[in-house]
């Protein structure tokens, strides 16, 4: 049941490919933005009100995975931007080739920013370099304040942690500063957003965090050149 | 990236200890439950307010498994029924030989039900057995009712959907025809319990699930020695 060697190989093969995914995201200067979460943590509806805040000119896309159904993206897709499915049928995550393989028709250069949503699961997909500029961990209010102590490394590797469904908290017993003191005991550096898509609460600093790390993409490319 | 011959053999691994695990438990009359969900469905607590309503004598114990911390298991211990955590390290679900080690120095002949509470992850635990008489998968009202469908493994594994959380249904927009409707769509056989731990509706069915389940294991026991 030594599993170590045999993952060993298929991360480092994923790290390659992660790497080129990267460099050519550098190339075009796109920020890609690797969303993660449990099942159900409220991913695919940030990204709903996400699209609908955006003025059509915006250009985004987006990647969503599932094991099955093309449920995400036929939600997505009503907003008039990119939107592909992606479709793992049994694995667990997404991994740097499935990124590769459904952006190949797609032109980098007209995309100022792609999120990928990733399969909803707090393990797994952290272990999965896709070669995104960051990554941002949901975590809703109906699932415990302990999670970031219970799955330390998605919240390690995280910038932000958005919490979401906060129009449930008078229902619920969550503690959010505890749920903060928490992902800060894993990942000190951790900003936070916390949102409700049911009332709106929360989404402007959502997509004022999203503006500004495009610009610190965009810095950052610009001092590597630099 | 070709995954399947590397975990073909994991797999296989897993199933030759889980087979001699679920003769183990055969030997010694003991029905064992494993419980699957994503992170954050309610799987601790419904087994808090379980073992709460357990009279001493009953004969039960738990094993509950996590990537790391002992949370779960200091809350179940409170209730003064045997209780072990398991801590995978990284690991995104249990496997037989986790259960094989964790069991080692009980009297299965001194207990009558032995629950299983796994990792926190709707996919991968659904891959490894662990001997188990039937694996339960919960699914608490605020994920969605297109859950089954986007994961569709463990839905048709699992005998029992217990949907939990349901206090919150009247502010979530959630569809329990729907997602019954999902569940059978996937596992047509699919038996469905609703409970709120918090106001403890569904408590008295879930209970008389388990007595039910508990007989039903000893007269097929009894029809296989027959």
């Amino acid at each position: 049941m030594n599993r170590v060697p045999l993952e060993g190989k298929v991360l480092s093969e994923n790290a390659r490919v992660a790497a080129e995914l990267r460099e050519r995201f550098r190339e075009h200067r796109l920020p890609v933005l690797n969303i993660i979460s449990s099942p159900g943590s409220g991913k695919t509806t940030l990204l709903e009100k996400t699209l609908e805040s955006f003025s059509p000119s915006e250009r985004v896309a987006v990647l969503t995975g599932d094991l099955q159904t093309e449920n995400d993206a036929n939600r997505l897709k009503r907003y008039g931007f990119p939107v592909k499915q992606i479709t793992t049928g049994g694995t667990c995550h997404l991994d740097a080739r499935m990124i590769e393989k459904h952006i190949a028709d797609w032109d980098l250069e007209k995309l100022d920013l792609l999120i990928i949503e990733n399969v909803g699961n707090l393990v797994c997909p952290s272990s999965y370099d896709l070669g995104e500029a960051a990554k941002i961990v949901l975590l809703s209010v109906t699932e415990g304040e302990d999670k970031p102590l219970k799955y330390p490394s998605i919240f390690f590797k995280s910038e932000l942690m958005v919490l979401t469904k906060t129009d449930l908290l008078p229902y619920v017993p969550f503690d959010v500063p505890a749920a903060i003191e928490n992902a800060r005991r894993v990942h000190a550096e951790m900003e936070v957003v916390k949102v409700s898509c049911l009332t709106g609460n929360g989404m402007h600093e959502w997509l004022t965090w999203l503006e500004r790390r495009k610009h610190a993409f965009l810095a950052e490319l610009a001092h590597l050149v630099g």
